[in-house]
């Protein structure tokens, strides 16, 4: 098999990013509805000490974004952590998934061979290829934070299911030929 | 890059439940520590029309294996859903590992590139090729079941975070060249 380390991180972050502005919206029909203010909803988490979902959101697009810089030695845009409402969370969804798109294919040429280091407290680094990087390191984080800003929503009520989740594969679908 | 969907599939899978199970050790710990029946976590969901954690974990087990035998046109084997305790939805997630480390690089040839079809309702199928099911349909259900299992366990207060769900990059951790 000969993939690019394009073709797996970036569709992967461009559509669970796109899936994540869906349930976003999802959550504000959920407040529209029953009359609550969709702030209670972006402040909202699963345990006390566990983050928002506004910082999941944050931290799912400051996720994608890192790690697809980082595979390819560029330095991702910043973006300040100052969003309130779902449209901000949103606005924010809109402005990583344009930066991903904006990586081409050949940013991407030797990434996955490329050693990744990362600097840990106690002089300890973290040292992997561009493949294994985004594979045990970008992925999983950022699943992480797209998933539990789902459960987030969820738990608070809000009707969504594992087809929202999975918007991204509607592309795929077609009808059985007789 | 030249990759295998057997290191990306077979990697992730085997790392991500590895943790899921030492996520479920925690869980363990802190039920006896603080003396109720661990299995109140078992039988705990975030929302009363979500799976269960002993749910979250039968199917991102059968996620994992599903994916890999679909992928390179196996039948997986079978596992009822018969746990009720943490002991034994470790021994689900051991067997399930042991199965996924059977499987050989040799297995996925072709495995990237080949049709994947599969029913849906309504006269319709989902028809992508290995590489896209892995990406597009393995994946993200398979971390939808790891983190929604890991945030129904800290949203009852069990001490884990992400160090916990991240073990698996330990094996990357050195001492800095001085």
């Amino acid at each position: 098999m000969t993939t690019s380390l394009h073709a797996l991180a970036i569709e992967t972050f461009v559509s669970g990013l796109s899936d994540l502005s869906h349930l976003l919206d999802k959550g504000a029909e959920f407040a529209e509805r029953k009359g609550f203010d969709s702030e209670n909803l972006v402040n909202s988490r699963l345990a006390p000490d566990m983050y928002s979902l506004a910082r999941q959101v944050q931290l799912a697009c400051d996720n994608a974004k890192g790690t697809a810089a980082r595979a390819i030695g560029k330095e991702s845009p910043q973006h300040a952590d100052t969003e309130k409402t779902i449209v901000e969370l949103k606005a924010r969804i809109e402005k990583t998934i344009a930066y991903l798109k904006g990586l081409k294919p050949s940013d991407f040429e030797g990434a996955a061979e490329r050693k990744v280091r990362m600097d840990l407290p106690g002089d300890l680094i973290l040292e992997m290829s561009g493949f294994e990087y985004l594979r045990d390191w970008g992925l999983p984080h950022f699943y992480f934070h797209v998933v539990t800003a789902y459960d987030i929503l969820r738990h608070n009520g809000v009707d969504i299911g594992k087809r929202d989740y999975m918007g991204h594969v509607g592309g795929y679908i077609r009808p059985r030929k007789k």
